[in-house]
């Protein structure tokens, strides 16, 4: 009597919650671990969950799947879409939308637990699953950390872990090295003087001093970095003002920085603080921008050695040409600070969930990034099938791999 | 027995109110006017107020006093400063404050009633009180007058209203012809693409396209309009995105434009549009801005022979000095639509709030614009006197000077 | 036997030169001087000539004219146009025009020295006929200063002075106070790091800190001078790199400011150098900005009572209606200098020189600004007929209205 | 009695020629080539020269040196920098510097002639000796071909070419595949309307529009660009106007772009139009840009097993770890047209002139970038020892490893 896992991901699905805020999707985790008979902790880190297969001696294998959603308006046209709402940390309502595959992430992991479950004699270790919240806002992962995780279950030998991606559905995408970058998400608030729209030369405009941060921002990728160097600056929001005849005092801008190691974090953390701060004077401000860090995750790195087993692994379980290098993934996760605090390898792949025939079909006019909806997209729809299926065979043969 | 006038204007600072929102501060004129005897129409441009006093043959004054607040966080630290909060036309949960003075406008108003009806005996003909709502939203007067307040109430032989500013208080500025620019406000939709934040390729960021609209607007002022002209482009509102690491798929700008005349609006109109249209295309954005009007306000023109009246009958009453050419106003009002509308002339003029020793001494430094908060900045905060008396008799002096 | 002073004109014409190189144009005055038996003093301030009418007793009258060209490579297609070239102060060959039309002043100019030397017997008093160089860099008025022009000729009681100006030939226009702006030239050098154009990492972009720096100079204008107030900041010229795949190290931006008063120059020169400054840390640059003055001009203020004679006699002169106000100029001049040096009032007036029928043609279409090429135009061209007719009669009655 | 290589070297360096102006070169080229003994054709492809060592049977080996200098003022302070001054294209009078080390790789190719020679019974075949003029115009290698240079000498089996870099004397830097950049230079012609400084409003001004057009670039490389991906949008020179009171009627951009590969250099050129095309319509334009192509370089790609031998060959010369994968450059060479013309294998490897302490202190540093001088810097300055012994070395090993 299995999980109808596609029926749990429609579920999921259809009901996203914002990080920190997946008190249902606990909910329906905890109940399905219930139901294999698993041990459940819920509460971890706020709103995560892990449990446990012991089954006798052998190493311990820890698979991490996270579980939050975002604030995007769905537009899939889905009949199982997104309509949910909630409430963001500035107190805003906004849409929310699993357009990130977190769903397809916890859909995976419960498919695999039941089929470890059921296939307990076949292998003897440990296996840890760890359900993360807040991944998006990267801080889900510390934490649990902070909430003794590694002290409630036995220390991994390993960590492991998957994401949905864009790659044809059945394809796992992975690399030993740096797999995904290391990023920053700031806060910057540039403060001016407000007043009335029509009386300008009274107010130091915090509209113009932003736009003309955003602007010049760009030049530190364009001229400040080795154009062999991978280094992302992107302004993700912008706000200021209310009403369009009247001159806001400030403004707010989310940066969301991306490198490939942690000098690189350094020397563009610099220049972004250089150029902040001389627009600001640009502007004649009197007061200092306000710069704040909302998250820092590092490089995910995966384990040389592990990363060519479970490579030869899976070629072995799933056919030749179904694992592709996909290359460094300029995006950035936490899972890697379960290895690090624990001081073990990480193993951190992707899968695949797109229609391969569209993908090919796309790919050959050369129209992916057009045509194939990326995370984060309104239009972000992996296929189920066999989308689920390879999820949860890459998590079972990656376990397997590792267990005696 | 009369109103106590600083109560009523502490009263009412301390509840202001958004436009279209004015009920509570409609419901104490409303009370006031009940306990004056006069008669009283509610709900005229949903939230508005209007009254008369007929007191025999004569000519038909109309008096002006507009009545709303705005989304701006008072910081006056005054006793009576408002914590009001409100909703706005988005939705948003809003500070509010009488940033504008339109607490002493209607106060000031309610006052000269009272001495109008007090002196009955020493004038005859017909005296109109509207109190119109949403003049922050340059909708308040069409508003009433779509909802019929020149049928209701005998037609104007002229129209007058009054507006704080940061003169010093006991000063009256005016001037014939234009008094306040025309302006509009407009929303611009820039439509990118949304994606990852880490994948900017994949997405038309507009942030960026936002930013560079935003600087490049500035080049409409800076270079193409006739230095000696007088003309205002501000964007008042910007905001993008939800996350530092969404780039959206869309930016909102509000802008709001001034000019001195209709040739002037139509050609800024044109120039702000093909800089919208351009930059969109510099993007590569495959959808076209999306640009529409807020609110279109006429310039605020007096009549040439009834203002030179006016400056007469104040510097008789006021003493010589007491009255001031200001230069025109960049600003604008939506008070010229019941003159438009009637046919007939208007006199609109400022009087003082600011302590005039203080204003001496920022004016002899130099420091007006730094030390002097402006309309609509949240430091506003006009003296109680001798600010409320000059209110009251700038207005009694001027309808007596056009009553019979 | 009169000057042919169409002939002159177009010789003059033909023959354009640069400021303070005007060596050929001062030796045909020097001629033409001569030849009406007049004294002759060339060598002024480099290349300057000055002249007087000496006829008894009366008061002193200064003409001014001055008689420079610039580097500008005529389009007009005339007959007559220039093909010269100059080698400019940076040692560049550059096209030369008379983009500004001294041409016709200096031509005007000794049309009206003939004619008020014919009718000697009509008036009494002292003309001093002032040929001036170098206008165009702002410096040839205090040139003749410190070469003694005040000291070698009577004092002034006035200083007059007439400029072509794309009016319909026979209008004058004037205004008292303050005809034209105060100006100064600046020369903005931006040091980078220069390199080669594949490794910009390893550069400080000198182009990009320029482009920036002109980006953010615009809001000076557009959102930090009132709306009301004139103020000009063009950046004339700009300038770096020898080569595409050279990044150079340095750029040189050359502004010209304006405005109406010696307060609103200090004001907007301390926020060139803020921006200025603050760009250049904003590119990390590790040598602060160079910034030095070309030039500096005072607004040219007519004098009061003088003006409203002037336009009296004129209006005698020429008919009702031939003096116009064409309000403030924003261009500048150094004529000033002979005044406030002396301590005596100004008159400096403008006359037209477009086909009236053309310029009536076009402002009906309200295509002046397109239609009509305006001084430093390479299509600056002035219809000859009633154009030097106008300009002459203009100065003998100006004069002739102080003279005894 | 051999050449005095470091004689020679310093001539050379003293006396910089411009590209395809190289005659002077050219004369010391051929003169070494007749002391040598050795055939000699000048004239190919206007200033180039070529010559050849035919020594019975065998392969046929082709080297290539470029021998142009730059327009860079060299601030060495070495008692044998340049002085030298030339004329470039535009006419214009400017500086010249060898801050490439063309002057070290005619040198180097000399003195492996001479080795070559003076070892003729250690080998057997041809070498062709190239001295290929204007690279940095990147039209030398087509124009020498164009010329015939490949049907007057026998045809290559490989071509080999070797570039100066500041890598540490004695370190030889190569790479299979593609070892340098694909390059367009492009020239932009920006077509505003020229008037008065002080009217801008009558103009459409080119410098705000080149500046708008500047930083626009940017975001192709920051925004649209996949940040794992090369590309390089730098605009090298910028040039409008004479004087800073005169708007100028056009403005003039340099770009240089790179990128990998052929599919590579469509998108980002489709890019550059896009944003030039829109800015120009921002502007108001009336006329479009004028975008013409300065010179188009291939991507310079090392053909996989000539490069393998040629870095076995090294190390057992030089010993190991003396050969290192500098990474892909991305600055560019048209050395490619000869082995593409020819249909035959290209090695194009880098070899070091920075002397190996003071690159150790700065790696050490981290100040690589900060403190050692690139190609095109004015302070590039290679040591001359080992650097002109390892450049012959590596000639000749290089040659002898594919001569039979």
């Amino acid at each position: 009597m299995s999980i109808d896992l596609e029926a749990l991901y429609i579920d999921l699905h259809r009901h996203p919650e914002l990080s920190f805020q997946e008190t249902r999707t606990a909910g329906v985790i905890a109940r399905e671990l219930g139901v294999l008979g698993l041990e459940v902790v819920e509460g971890l880190g706020k709103t995560g969950v892990a449990s446990a297969i012991r089954n006798g001696d052998g190493p311990v294998v820890w698979l991490r799947a996270d579980m939050d959603a975002l604030p995007v308006e769905e537009q899939t046209a889905l009949a199982y879409a997104s309509t949910a709402r909630g409430i963001d940390p500035a107190g805003t309502d906004v849409p929310v939308m699993h357009a990130c595959g977190h769903d397809m992430h916890v859909t995976a992991m419960l498919g695999a637990l039941e089929r470890l479950l059921a296939t307990k004699d076949e292998w003897s270790g440990t296996v840890v699953a760890v359900f993360q919240p807040a991944e998006e806002y990267g801080a889900g992962a510390q934490a649990m950390i902070a909430d003794g995780v590694l002290d409630r279950f036995p220390k991994p030998d390993i960590v492991l872990g998957q994401h949905l991606t864009p790659l044809p559905a059945g394809t796992i995408g992975v690399r030993p090295g740096t797999q995904m970058a290391a990023s920053d998400g700031l806060t910057v608030r540039l403060l001016g003087r407000g007043g009335h729209g029509s009386r300008p030369h009274a107010t130091i405009d915090p509209v113009v001093m932003a736009a003309a941060t955003v602007m010049r921002l760009q030049t530190i990728v364009s001229r400040e970095i080795d154009p062999r160097e991978m280094a992302v600056v992107t302004v993700g929001a912008i706000h200021a003002g209310l009403k369009n005849n009247i001159i806001p005092a400030e403004a707010t801008l989310e940066l969301s920085l991306r490198y490939p190691d942690d000098d690189a974090r350094a020397d563009v953390m610099a220049r972004v603080e250089r150029v902040v701060r001389a627009e600001a004077q640009a502007s004649g401000a009197t007061e200092e921008p306000v710069i704040s860090t909302l998250h820092s995750l590092p490089p995910t790195i995966n384990d040389g050695d592990a990363t060519a087993r479970l490579v030869a692994a899976w070629e072995r379980a799933f056919g030749e040409g179904s694992v592709v290098d996909p290359g460094m993934f300029t995006g950035s996760e936490d899972v890697s600070w379960f290895a690090r605090e624990a001081g073990v390898p990480l193993v951190y792949w992707f899968w695949g969930g797109v229609d391969p025939e569209r993908f090919a079909d796309a790919y050959a006019r050369g129209a992916i990034n057009e045509e194939i909806p990326t995370n984060h997209s309104p239009f972000f729809a992996p296929v189920l099938h066999p989308t689920i299926e390879r999820g949860v065979d890459a998590l079972v043969v990656a376990a397997r791999e590792f267990l005696a």
